[in-house]
C-alpha cells in the first residue's frame, strides 16, 4: 500500500464544537486513517466554537475523501471546505516574466524602448554576437516538449505537460540562476519540431530537450546540434546519465572497484540507456552488456532501429546472450531504466559479491528495492524515500550555467563526464558510504561545481579566445543592483 | 539639427585636480557644447584629486565623442570611462523568468515537481480548459516578431529585434501585469510563421503580433485568429488604430465636431492604415479618405492587393481623386501613418476651420508640428517631445488584461472600440484641451480602464456563461502571496 506523501498534502478547514478536547479528537481522526498530520492551525475560537487548519498527508484522493467523511462525522463538525495543497501551489502557474529595469518616468521609458532601444537593436543587427550580451539570450534556456513521455503519465499532450515544464524552469531559477521559459509544442511531427525550434531559437542561449519519446527524440536533438548555433541538451538522456555516471563514480568508490573492470548490465535500451551506456564508455568502462525486452542485445544479432544497432555493436564484448535474469548473473553493476518488477531478490543475490544496484524506473523500480538491500552492497533509486536518488536536478542547473557563462554552441561527451565527476566529488570521502553515494539536491555546492567544470571544458574546448567570457556575466549577475557608471561602459 | 534626448544619455567618470570651481569648469564644458547636464555626482574626494560622474544627454554618438575631448582637453582632467546609459539599461536583456514559488525542501519538490506536479498534468489532460487555471497560459501572452518591419530600422531580424519585444514585455508587465514573453523567429516565411504561432500557443493566453512587415501581417494575424482559440492582436494594427480614435475622440471634443460628419484623409494604405480606417468606419465614420504613394484610392480602380482594394471599396463616398495635398484640401482630419515630410505649412492652412492634424510618422512627421500648429486645431505626433503623443502604450497593456481576465478567445472590432473610449474617457471634460487630448502613459488610470471595458464586452458578447471568469483571477493576483489555505479550494 502506498505511503501517505507531501504530494497528497490536503488541508482541511473545519469547524467544530468548542471543547477542551476538540483540537485533539480532530488530530485523532487523522492518526486513525493513517494519514500523516503535518500542521494543525486554530484559526478562530470564540465561545462556541473552534476554527481549525488540519493539513496532512494522504496516500491521494480516495484516502483525502474517507478522511473528510470521518472528520464530517464527528459530533458538531462541519468540514467548511478541503484544500489540495499541491494544486493550490499550481494555480495560476509557477512562473512570471518580471522586468529587471522599471519604467519610472519618460527618460527611463525613451532608453528601454523607443527611441533609445533603436540604437541597441542596431548594434545587434551590426554584430549578432551581440544579442548574448544585450539581450535575454545570455541567460536563457527553452525547455522544450511535445507532451509526448511525461514523467510517467506517457503522451499527455502539451497544455497538461505545462506544470512539469514551468517545474523544471523553476528549478533552473532556483539552482543556477538561468532563467528558463516552457515551449511546450502542439505538434509531435519530428520535422515540425526541429523547424520551430530553429524558429524560435534567437530568443535563446540553449534548448533543454524534455519529456519527448523516442526514437523520435534522438532525430530532434542530433538535427538542432547540427543545425543550430546554441547547445542543446536532452535532459531523459543527458542529464540521466550524467547523473547515473556521477553515482556509478562514487558507489564504485565504496565497494572499491575500478570501472574499467566490472561487469555493468543496463536495462532499458531507450533514450536513457541509450545516453547512460555511452557515457560509460566514453568514461572508461568496457564490460557493458545492454538488455531491451527481449533480452541482451549482442552484435551478431540485425537491429532495424539505428540506435539499437550502435548499442549492440559497441557493447557486449563477451557476447552474452539471453534473459536479463540471465546477464545479471555475476554482474557487479545493475543499472535500471526500463519497467517495474523485472528482478526479484534471488536475481540480485546471484549478481557479484559488493554488487551495485541503480533501480530507476519510477515510480516503481526494477527490484524492491528492501529485497535487494539484503544482498547487495550499494542501491539507488529515482525515488526521494529511500537514500540516494538519482535526480536529473543534480545536474542540469548547474550544467546550463556552465554552457552559458562560457558562451557554449555545442555541448561534448567530455562536458558530461566532468559534469558527473563534479557531482560525484561534491560528496568528501570522508562522507561517502554506501548510504550516501550522490549528493542532496538542496546541497548548493552542486550546480557550482558542476558549472565551473562545464565552463572550463568549455573554454578548454574553445580554445583561449573565448577565455574571459564569463568573467563579464559573472560581473553582470553578481553586479545586477550595481549603479549603471560602476559597470564596465557598454560599447 | 536634433535636441538632446535621454536615449543618448552618457555617463563621464572624470579625475580632476580638487580646486574651488572643478565641478563647475566640468559643468560649463556640457553646456558650452550643447548637451543637457542631468547629474553630477561627487565619487571620490581627497586633497588633491576629485573624482566626477557626469552624465548628460547628447544629440548621439558622434556628440557623446565631441564632449569627451573637450572634458580631456581640460587642464589636468583625465576622462576614465563614458558609459552610454541606454546599453547599460539593456546589458544582459530585460526581462527574467520569475518562479512564483520557492522550493525550501523535498516536501515542496515533491508538490511543485515530481511526484505530486503529475496529478497536477493529469487534471489537464482530462479537462484542458484547465491550463487557463493551473499553468502560465492564465496570465501569459507571447510576444511575436519575425524583425521584419522593426521601428523605423525596417527589416533588422529577430536577434536585433529582441531588445524591442523585450521592452515590450516590460511594458505589458509594468502596465498591466500581464506576463509577456518575446518569441522572435528566425523565418520570415508567412506559412513557417502561422506554423510556429500554432505549435506554441498551449502556454499562451494570447499572441500579440509585433512589427512583422505588411501585407504578411494581415494573413498571419487572418489565418491564426480562424485557428486559434487564443486572441491574436497585432498592435502595429490594432493598437495604433485604438490610441488613434482615442485621441481623435477627444479631439472632436475640443473643436466640437461630430465623428460622422467629418471628413478624413488618412495617408497610408499599410498595417496600421487599415486598422485605422476600419476601425474609423465602425465606430461611425462616414468620409473617410486613404492615400497611398499614388494618391487617394477610389473604388473606381483595380487593386491587386486585398486590403488595398478593400480600402478602396470602403471609403471615399465623394470619390475624391488626385494627390495627397489635393485630398487634404478642405478636410477637418489628417491622419498621417506613411513618411516624413509629405505636407507642408500650405497643405495645413487649406484644410477646414479648427482642423486636426495627427502626424505620426516616426521619428520625423509627415508635417513639421510647429508649422502645422500656426493653422490645425489640434495636433498630435507619434513623439515623446511634443504634446499629445500617440502611444500605443495606451493600450496594449490593459487591452490583453482584459482578455485574459476574460478568458477570452476572439478578438472583436467592439472591443477595439470601447478600448478607445475609455482611453479618450479618462482624460474628464474640465481637463481637455487642444494640448492635452490623450492621457500620459505613466497614468496609472488608463490600463484599468481599458482591461474593464474591453472584458465586459468579452462577457457581454460570451453570454453569461463566463461571467465569473475574471473574478478568480482577480482574487488570484490579489492573492499571491495570502497563505494557501485561505484561498479556494482548488479542485
Amino acid at each position: 500500500m502506498a505511503t501517505p506523501s507531501p504530494g497528497h498534502s490536503i488541508t482541511y478547514r473545519v469547524a467544530a464544537p468548542a471543547s477542551f478536547s476538540a483540537s485533539t479528537d480532530l488530530a485523532a481522526v487523522i492518526a486513525d486513517h493513517g494519514a500523516a498530520l503535518t500542521a494543525l492551525d486554530v484559526i478562530e475560537s470564540t465561545r462556541s466554537e473552534l476554527v481549525v487548519d488540519v493539513s496532512c498527508d494522504t496516500r491521494g484522493p480516495d484516502h483525502a475523501q474517507e478522511i473528510e467523511q470521518a472528520l464530517a462525522a464527528l459530533d458538531g463538525v462541519d468540514v467548511r471546505k478541503s484544500s489540495d495543497r499541491t494544486f493550490l501551489l499550481h494555480l495560476g502557474g509557477k512562473l512570471e516574466s518580471t522586468p529587471t529595469v522599471t519604467l519610472k518616468n519618460r527618460d527611463d521609458l525613451s532608453r528601454a524602448y523607443t527611441p533609445g532601444v533603436a540604437r541597441v537593436c542596431q548594434a545587434i543587427a551590426e554584430n549578432p554576437e551581440d544579442a548574448r550580451r544585450l539581450t535575454i539570450k545570455r541567460n536563457t534556456v527553452a525547455v522544450v516538449t511535445d507532451g509526448s513521455a511525461v514523467l510517467g503519465l506517457g503522451n499527455i499532450g502539451p497544455e497538461a505537460s505545462m506544470p512539469v515544464m514551468e517545474g523544471k524552469a523553476v528549478l533552473f531559477k532556483q539552482f543556477a540562476d538561468v532563467d528558463a521559459w516552457p515551449v511546450a509544442l502542439d505538434t509531435q511531427d519530428t520535422e515540425e519540431i526541429i523547424a520551430v525550434c530553429k524558429a524560435i531559437a534567437p530568443a535563446y542561449g540553449g534548448i533543454n530537450l524534455e519529456d519527448i519519446s523516442a526514437p523520435r527524440c534522438f532525430e530532434i536533438e542530433a538535427r538542432l546540434r547540427d543545425e543550430l548555433d546554441i547547445p542543446v541538451f536532452h535532459d531523459d538522456q543527458h542529464g540521466t546519465a550524467i547523473v547515473t555516471l556521477a553515482a556509478l563514480t562514487n558507489a564504485l568508490k565504496v565497494v572499491e572497484k575500478q570501472l574499467s573492470d566490472v561487469r555493468i548490465v543496463v536495462s532499458g535500451a531507450g533514450a536513457a540507456g541509450h545516453a547512460i551506456v555511452k557515457l560509460l564508455l566514453a568514461a572508461g568502462a568496457h564490460d557493458v552488456v545492454v538488455c531491451g525486452r527481449s533480452g541482451a542485445l549482442t552484435s551478431t544479432q540485425e537491429h532495424a532501429d539505428p540506435h539499437r544497432a550502435w548499442l549492440a555493436q559497441h557493447t557486449n564484448p563477451r557476447g552474452v546472450t539471453g534473459s536479463l535474469k540471465e546477464a545479471v548473473v555475476g554482474a557487479d553493476v545493475f543499472i535500471g531504466v526500463s519497467a517495474p518488477d523485472l528482478l526479484d531478490e534471488a536475481d540480485i543475490a546471484a549478481m557479484a559479491e559488493g554488487s551495485i544496484v541503480f533501480a530507476m524506473s519510477n515510480p516503481d523500480p526494477e527490484v524492491d528495492p528492501a529485497a535487494a538491500s539484503r544482498h547487495a552492497a550499494v542501491i539507488a533509486t529515482g525515488r526521494s524515500d529511500y537514500p540516494n536518488q538519482i535526480n536529473n536536478v543534480l545536474a542540469f542547473p548547474g550544467f546550463f550555467r556552465g554552457l552559458l557563462d562560457a558562451h557554449c554552441h555545442d555541448i561534448t561527451d567530455e562536458m558530461l563526464r566532468v559534469a558527473a565527476e563534479a557531482i560525484a566529488e561534491t560528496i568528501a570521502d570522508d562522507e561517502l558510504n554506501a548510504g550516501h553515494i550522490i549528493p542532496s539536491v538542496f546541497d548548493p555546492r552542486v550546480a557550482t561545481n558542476v558549472a565551473e567544470a562545464v565552463a572550463g571544458v568549455a573554454r578548454q574546448e574553445a580554445g583561449s579566445a573565448e577565455g574571459s567570457a564569463d568573467t563579464d556575466d559573472a560581473a553582470r549577475r553578481n553586479g545586477r543592483t550595481a549603479a549603471p557608471t560602476s559597470a564596465e561602459a557598454a560599447r
